[in-house]
């Protein structure tokens, strides 16, 4: 069977993205668990080029790693030093990595406008670097900058500096597609000619300004390509690299390559949102593969056919790469979901009983009022334990007021310049005894979620590890101005679990209660069940 | 020169995005800048499937389109029915649109399994269904569900549903990767097959679920497909649909193959941004293309190489999809667009005085604040009048004060059922005189809103014309839950002009305050001026 090699950029042209900024420790963590993914080859950063890339390389060198090699950036010699005397070719063998990947001109303008340097001269920069790498004993990547722009300009100079690095001993030569702008198909054809004119091993590095990166990394594949570079979920400067977690499933579920085990496989959803937490990104929910949403039914039928045949709307097992499939309910889908989802949740909905039509009516009255189910499955799952016989609400709401004032008497507030205050009062009932209280807030929210604490903290002593974590509003009817229905979404959450709820009213204040009284209200039926003091 | 058609299904395939919901009259304003980016067909909806599409068709008939032909979607006639008794076909007839486009399986296994029926009727049933609405005189699209997964399944099955589409007399067979799992190298091989098997024009619609739709559709058009289906930012369900705004300029700028005007696609990118702002999601800034830092260069190698040489690290020039180079800005770039900004409202600033510095970082502190001046002009315009020496504020702003109640005793409010109100009551001065005014409204800042314009309506009466047109809130720091910063930006506008204010705090009635006051000097200053009572 054909074997490629894996190559991770994530931690040098990865953090080119825009908003990502690594720390040590953090390179340290992703290497490790690219390691357990069974990534070949790990690019860690350009040693010299910053005091943290050379302490990476410096502490790279303890991590115990099953299988990766740590590979240390770098180019080709300045064209006016000696080889023997250039500084980063030197730090390259100092840095402690076993493997060296430079990068050097392959587009003949290139050569001349940039680096300002003959063509002829370019050739010995790049043999002559690459032979002095190889002869301390590393394993050596030539990165040939712009190579299908160069081909497109002049072919048979391209070629002769793929010869170059060739002759210089380079262990892969791989091709890449800087400014991202090519196409598979031309790709495909400019790697089967090279592969006629050059012995080398190749490799492909592609960007994505295109939408093609993927693409074009397997169509290198297909011609004979046998080393591929990436990133973990496509990061990189401004469209991104080739994805590294949509070529490894493609590579090995669609085409029959082995590059890693199963096991490992299994564990890429995990590995690709773990390296999103490091870098301190949302994690993307569409992302193939391996985003929340890969494997999301929504539509009716969609769902109804899936119950027949659970791979006729899946194009994989999501289970392969470690992921779930995920349905969710809206005004658009139809009774199939509900039962569905209310199964998954462990209530069970008979299919043709009334009880799961007047959900679905429900579902699209509020869904009309603007709330939104499909993304706050707390909030349906309220719906849904409200609706059964014998519900016991933890608490009731009674009433409550918010009253925010701007006044030139109060002092400056909460850094913001401005003299205002937000204040509640709630009134709730735990069982029959009736809690009345007051906060100030930062916001009226703030203060409405304050009170509400305070009230209920004496029964339910777990709302104080229940954090608010994300807080969204959207207005829904642009046109009707500050009259419009406003959807307020929460995401609630304590160390171990997080869940999501909603509201809706013309009312923020309103539609941000729902949401709150839902998410409290889930947490002490589903969560904090036995905790009651 | 081959023609490609372009086929657009942001609003019916799109929408199937988790977070999309779009009002009747959001699907009409895109339809509408479709037309002008010169998309061939937009396909609306499913009109009967619920109440808003429906009222789509009924209303888009009344659209001057100038190109653009909006067509209806649904799907084969019910195994079990005649198909002139059958509902869904009679709405597509009788919904208003010109072209209709019906979804029918050509995978053995799912007509089987999920259709439930044999694979004669199925046939039969695409060729009636489509013989049906050509009678009626429209124009008829067979999209043909997992069609990739059917030829690999049972090639002679597959072709043969196509040839009883042809036979019904579809005017295209659309291809459809439903499952989204093909690649591109397939694809190809399978549409060279089909093509000589199949004399009707070919249409290809892909998903992106293994990161290449938009590769998937190029090689489909390669391969002699005329007929391209995508979204708009390749919106969809699960990983999306193929991005047009991806394949339109791929289509025109590296195949050669005209589909629209180049003054067309050098609007590509701000439809793209409409569009995003009106499924109201965050513009993906690393989107091929048309996204914002689609053409980012940061500082170093890159900035310093494209300052020698602009196209080496473009692979397009970003002007033909109207989209900008971004390179690093510096303060000193700042200051110098604040005095080209100043020097197109006809308000002069000395390039080296200390006023145009002190705009600078003022709007700095403020931004740090949350809020955003790039997309509200009209609250820059008022900052930098603010600062002229003899300013003089129409009104100034005293207390205000705003109360929601949620109480057992109020009525239910507003359609909404639940039984809250909100009532403001604010002072403001005009020259000398303190007006105190009270509203109430169907939430805080509408009431605020109104308590407002009934105190300056006596003074400026002009203000009973000014609508608030959209109101939009964004929570930036989503990490304190309630207690975040809350940007509100607001639209206003009369018959004639339009202006856009911001504001932002930790209090979003106070953050809406702040938007308000400016919407409303800024018309009473430079628009209004005259017309002091």
């Amino acid at each position: 069977m054909k074997r490629v090699y894996l190559y991770d950029t994530t931690l040098r042209d990865g953090a080119q993205q825009e908003g990502i900024s690594f720390r040590v420790s953090d390179k340290l963590k992703i290497t490790q668990k690219l390691d357990d993914l069974g990534i070949d080859y790990i690019e860690g950063g350009w040693p010299g080029a910053n005091p943290k890339d050379t302490e990476f390389f410096a502490r790279a060198s303890d991590l115990k790693l099953k299988t990766a090699v740590v590979v240390a950036f770098g180019s080709t010699r300045r064209v006016d030093v000696k080889v023997d005397e250039d500084a980063g070719l030197k730090t390259l063998v100092q840095c402690g990595a076993k493997a060296a990947n430079i990068v050097g001109k392959t587009w003949d303008r290139q050569v001349k406008q940039v680096l300002e340097t003959s063509l002829e001269n370019n050739l010995a920069v790049i043999s002559e670097s690459i032979a002095f790498l190889k002869s301390k004993g590393l394993t050596v990547f030539f990165d040939a900058e712009h190579f299908f722009d160069g081909f497109k300009s002049n072919p048979k100079y391209a070629i002769n500096a793929l010869l170059a690095a060739s002759k210089g001993g380079a262990d892969c030569l791989v091709l890449c597609d800087t400014n991202g702008g090519t196409l598979p198909s031309e790709a495909a054809s400019i790697i089967s000619t090279i592969g006629k004119k050059v012995r080398s091993p190749l490799g492909i590095h592609a960007h994505n300004d295109s939408e093609m990166a993927v693409a074009v990394t397997l169509a290198a594949v297909e011609n004979g390509v046998t080393h591929v570079e990436g990133t973990m979920n496509g990061y990189g400067e401004r469209c991104g690299n080739a994805n590294l977690c949509s070529i490894i499933p493609a590579l090995q579920l669609k085409m029959g390559i082995k590059c890693i085990t199963t096991a490992q496989l299994s564990r890429i959803s995990d590995i690709s949102h773990l390296v999103a937490e490091v870098a301190n990104l949302p994690p993307i929910s569409n992302l193939p593969y391996v985003g929340s949403n890969a494997f999301l039914h929504k539509a009716g039928l969609h769902v109804s056919a899936i119950s027949k045949w659970r791979e006729s709307y899946q194009h994989i097992d999501p289970k392969s790469v470690g992921n779930n499939p995920k349905v969710v309910v809206s005004e658009l889908s139809g009774k199939s979901n509900i039962i569905f989802k209310a199964k998954e949740l462990g209530i069970p909905l008979h299919p043709h009983g009334k009880e799961a039509r007047q959900i679905l009516e429900q579902i699209k009255q509020l869904e009309n009022r603007g709330f939104l189910y499909e993304d706050a499955d707390a909030s349906f799952e309220m719906l849904l334990l409200r609706s059964m016989p014998g519900y016991k609400p933890p608490f009731t709401l009674v009433d409550y007021m918010v009253v925010i004032e701007r006044h030139r008497r109060l002092p400056a507030a909460y850094d913001i310049g401005a003299q205002f205050l937000a204040e509640a009062t709630i009134k709730v009932k735990v069982d029959d005894k009736l809690m009345h209280t007051a906060s100030e807030g930062n916001g009226p929210v703030n203060a409405l979620d304050r009170a509400l604490r305070k009230a209920l903290l004496e029964f339910y002593p777990g709302l104080a590890k229940v954090d608010l974590l994300d807080y969204k509003v959207r207005i829904l009817e642009g046109n009707s101005g500050t009259g419009s229905l406003v959807r307020v979404s929460i995401e609630s959450g304590n160390s171990k679990v997080q869940w999501r709820t909603v509201g809706s009213s013309t009312n923020i204040i309103e539609s941000s209660w729902l949401a709150l009284y839902d998410a409290m209200e889930y947490f002490l039926l589903k969560i904090d069940k036995k905790h009651r003091k």
